[in-house]
């Protein structure tokens, strides 16, 4: 088993994250720099990355990244964007697969769990590095945030309604439930030696157990 | 009720928090740096951050940092250290006095969310920026969480092994405790509409229903 890295930033993969969740952008370019801020965002944080590192380390020359964006924030902002919708129709998708209660939150977790390994560099950014966006896009972001607590907090609500759920608390049991997938992104990385398919349905079932899931 | 702020960071009370982790620090320009520091590094990231935003953020000269750190990681490395530590030892402290599993799990999560409550900034600055410690500091503080995973898991196996708990994924559930309460960091912030008691009593019971916590 390889050992870890000293630090706690990994963006290998981070290529094939992006050509997931851009698959409109048909510029390998684009592509490039947006991969390049999201390695140079999460390894130095957005305040110390300059347009220039992004698009060097895109391969690219110093300008570069001024023919797709009009701003480093212009590309903090499509990140946080199309991560927080992503993950937001991942979740509706599971979940509308299955066909009871309990059924459908075992979904929407492993989809939610799945999505914050999978994208977990990306989600870094997104996620604690929002602080730096524009007000009006960060007020985007948290109008995405709170539709995602809505639908989680309503899949639960169904669940208590139904019978299939004891949950006495429906806000904080959603929060929680957010909570443990959205850190995935903060200590998750391909060196650890967790399993990922193992992690989403353990966590699937450690939702369910929360959640008080009769039967 | 007022509006919460547009942005994510929200150092209000953070004198408060560095008053009350560096009780040894009689040094009032010490503690004023260390404040300074954590405002800083939350605000715009440690990269970004350089000494002089340090210490003239605590109303100081563009040297004076180095009367007491030796450089702008030493400051984000005792920041790291203390925040560790010290919620290690709350959870230690919290259990101790509890005397079955499940009090003890209930006093173990009851004291780890209102640490990440009452230092939401600080515990930001400490769980996010570690990526920038030197080699050596970073082993150092992931030491110090893999002693507070150990010392989670431990207490969950006691209540498994004692019929307790029924969870059978001891590894795993302690994760995601650990996850509940870190993340409570990136969310809180005194503006919201939660109230911290009912967070801290309803996470207590929410860690318990997913160990299965029987009786």
């Amino acid at each position: 088993m390889s050992k870890p890295p000293a630090t706690e930033v990994h963006t290998t993969g981070l290529d094939d994250e992006v050509a997931a969740l851009f698959p409109d952008v048909d510029s390998g370019v684009a592509r490039r720099l947006i991969a390049s801020a999201v390695r140079a965002f999460a390894e130095r944080g957005y305040h110390a990355t300059t347009t220039r590192h992004i698009s060097e380390g895109a391969g690219l020359s110093p300008a570069a990244l001024y023919v797709h964006f009009t701003t480093k924030e212009a590309v903090l902002h499509e990140v946080s964007r199309v991560g927080h919708l992503g993950v937001l129709d991942a979740i509706r998708t599971a979940a509308a697969a299955e066909p009871t209660p309990p059924q459908r939150m075992r979904a929407l977790v492993r989809a939610f769990t799945s999505w914050h390994v999978e994208y977990h560099t990306f989600c870094r950014v997104a996620q604690y590095e929002i602080a730096a966006l524009t007000e009006e896009h960060y007020a985007e972001i948290a109008d995405i945030r709170r539709d995602t607590e809505r639908f989680v907090r309503r899949e639960i609500q169904a669940g208590v309604d139904s019978g299939d759920f004891t949950v006495p608390t429906v806000a904080t049991a959603a929060r929680a439930i957010l909570s443990m997938g959205i850190d995935v992104a903060r200590w998750y990385h391909p060196g650890r030696s967790t399993d990922p398919d193992r992690l989403v349905a353990e966590y699937a079932d450690l939702a369910a157990a929360m959640l008080g899931v009769q039967g």
